[in-house]
């Protein structure tokens, strides 16, 4: 999203570190990707921010949503989300968990494994389960596939042993890995998608769900398809290969996609220091309070305010606990002249940042989180404030 | 510790995950290390593990205790303890935390660079300040150098600095790497801290304190050091090293060898699959729910109760969100037979676990924590509980 001068000018006057969400932007991915992808019916991944005005706009906009545990299906619940627009996608579910979402009205679950197939069928007899199919993921930043997922014969003889054990088997899903680059990978999957309904159908099984999963990427270092050439590809390809069946439904599970752009932290520079041949700048957010991704290396827009045309040169980005691996870059392009104090925005991230915090690691609390409007009001009180300070020193 | 029929029996009654807190070791652990270097004043590294019952302990002990933010400040200062046995040990402090520990009795702070030394010159004129020295940490499991500390020269250049500033040089620290297994890195290091002081004293800079840090290991997969022995190796060498200091005190930091061996992690399997030629073993406790330290292989002792002299075959072990980051082990030995609802311990989990996890991760809770006394009164009411159902029942 935009550095705005409300931002700005919150990161000068208010305690840092803060993520501020704007959710005017997921308002627009929901309804480009709602544009982009015909018949699509979207369930957005809680676990990438499960704030609830997120959750809570979504619902407004006739939006269904993706759990990953019982914690989410109780919060959808509470914020009256009808179940039937709720689908458990974790591959791995608690049996009794599984019991309480069929009992709260929930339909569709994910499977990767007999054992699943089991514990659903004893605790959900008759729910709609969706086979995952595992892809490589070199093409994103994030790969999803190992853990979950696995090959299309597998999908096959799962989604057969479901029907056995009097489940509905309803469909595959997939994910090419969280921030994919590669929009042809999608049709990849397509393709492999229908290979299964094709199998199963030949069976006398009729699919109906295709679930494409999330992995469309969010701007940040790197050139990224528009979630626009991706839908493209995603039409033709379920045009080309599963343009016969009657009554296909589509699914995706975007998260990143949805509020990733909606979101800025601002941190400031605690300390600068120079150790040997290398230069360090040590900020008041780190990989334990927010930047969890950063482990795996994964790369966000970096500006520092004021000094955005500066000369760079390569530098240390440390968080501010006593943990090493709170390191966020090893390498980093940083202007020169960063000196304490100075605020550090990393734009776009809105997904999985606060969702990781530890609430008290090292005895640092996570940043705050403000909407736009929340950020508004905190910004003018500040502003008073300080008037008021200012009208009693003269 | 010891896997207790308490713990077994509560693992198989409770909800898991857990983490058992046995007290008796964190104060069998502070005797030995008391009782293993000479004139040692012992600062907990609160970071390790944060429980007010941790810390109330080692306040009634005599112990003092080392903080890394302000917020762990309050957290010390809210148990009654006294402000000269704290110290502010993070070489990463915000201005207006540093006054805040300052205007609240706190004289130790930790330095390594000249832009900290002017902070808290600005902030607590006439602190005590101690720098840290920076060792290669090949030796130990988790490596606390390059983001900390920095060489014998920019450390004696710093404290000269901070002699200039109107601040007392007091003192050296390094830390040999947290579970660090190689007893003669101490005597290394005493050598280095003792170049320091030499070199000070030439310009009549009389330093006081040598810290220790922590470092000292927890038995693991590994053989360790005991703790003897690694007194042992330190009292030689100050005797060598800084025998002709007058009044030396000498702190040490441990976090991971006060706690690490006074907790276990009890959790159950979820699923178990078969994906390729791998397999998959995944539990209700993981990576971002208080394992966060396996991220960089850390290897705790895994123990699948009653299963524990059954044949093993290398497995892949994982947790369980939707976050393939969330793979505990690619590859560790696990019995053949692990089944779903088997109980899996992590033994000496005590230290860097609950204190990393998140409180809401997709929507899955971090492990409950309890003491053991807690734990006996929690399974006497579920099995009376129990009895209860049974008796209605007949």
């Amino acid at each position: 999203m935009e550095l705005t001068h409300l931002i700005r000018k919150a990161a000068r006057i208010l305690k840092t570190p803060f993520l501020v969400l704007d959710l005017s932007y997921v308002e627009e991915n929901y309804f480009r990707l709602k544009n982009s992808i015909e018949n699509n019916e979207i369930f957005y991944a809680v676990k990438a921010n499960s704030h609830e005005k997120i959750l809570e706009m979504l619902r407004d906009l006739g939006c269904s949503f993706d759990s990953a545990s019982r914690g989410e299906i109780n919060k959808l619940l509470g914020l009256g989300i009808d179940p039937k627009k709720i689908s458990f996608g974790n591959t791995i579910k608690k049996e009794e968990d599984i019991r309480y979402a069929w009992e709260n009205g929930i339909e569709y679950f994910a499977v990767d494994s007999e054992m699943e197939v089991e514990k659903i069928a004893r605790n959900a007899p008759g729910a709609k389960v969706y086979g995952r199919i595992a892809m490589s993921s070199n093409d994103a930043d994030w790969p999803l596939s190992g853990k979950f997922g696995t090959d299309v014969d597998h999908v096959i003889e799962i989604l057969k042993y479901a029907n056995r054990k009097g489940l509905v088997p309803y469909g595959v899903s997939f994910h090419v890995g969280s921030q994919s680059y590669n929009k042809h990978k999608w049709k990849e999957a397509i393709l492999s998608v229908s290979k299964v309904f094709e199998k199963l159908a030949e069976k006398g099984i009729y699919l109906k769900l295709v679930n494409l999963g999330g992995g469309i990427p969010v701007k940040h270092v790197k050139p990224i398809p528009e979630v626009e050439e991706i839908g493209h590809v995603v039409n033709e390809a379920i045009h080309e290969y599963l343009g016969w069946v009657d009554g296909l439904r589509i699914f995706s599970e975007p998260g990143r996609s949805m509020v990733g752009n909606a979101g800025v932290m601002a941190s400031k520079v605690v300390l600068r220091s120079r150790k040997g041949t290398q230069d360090w700048v040590y900020l008041d957010v780190g990989v334990f309070h927010g930047l969890m991704e950063t482990i795996e290396n994964f790369r966000y827009e970096v500006v520092v305010d004021g000094k955005e045309n500066h000369e760079t040169v390569s530098m240390t980005l440390a968080g501010p606990s006593c943990d090493s691996v709170d390191t966020i870059y090893d390498e980093v392009e940083l202007p020169v002249d960063i000196d304490y104090q100075d605020i550090v925005y990393f734009i776009n991230t809105g997904a999985y940042t606060i969702e990781y915090a530890s609430p008290h690691f090292n005895g640092i609390t996570p940043p705050e989180l403000y909407t736009v409007e929340e950020l508004e009001v905190l910004v003018e009180k500040a502003e008073e404030e300080l008037k008021e300070k200012e009208n009693k020193v003269n």
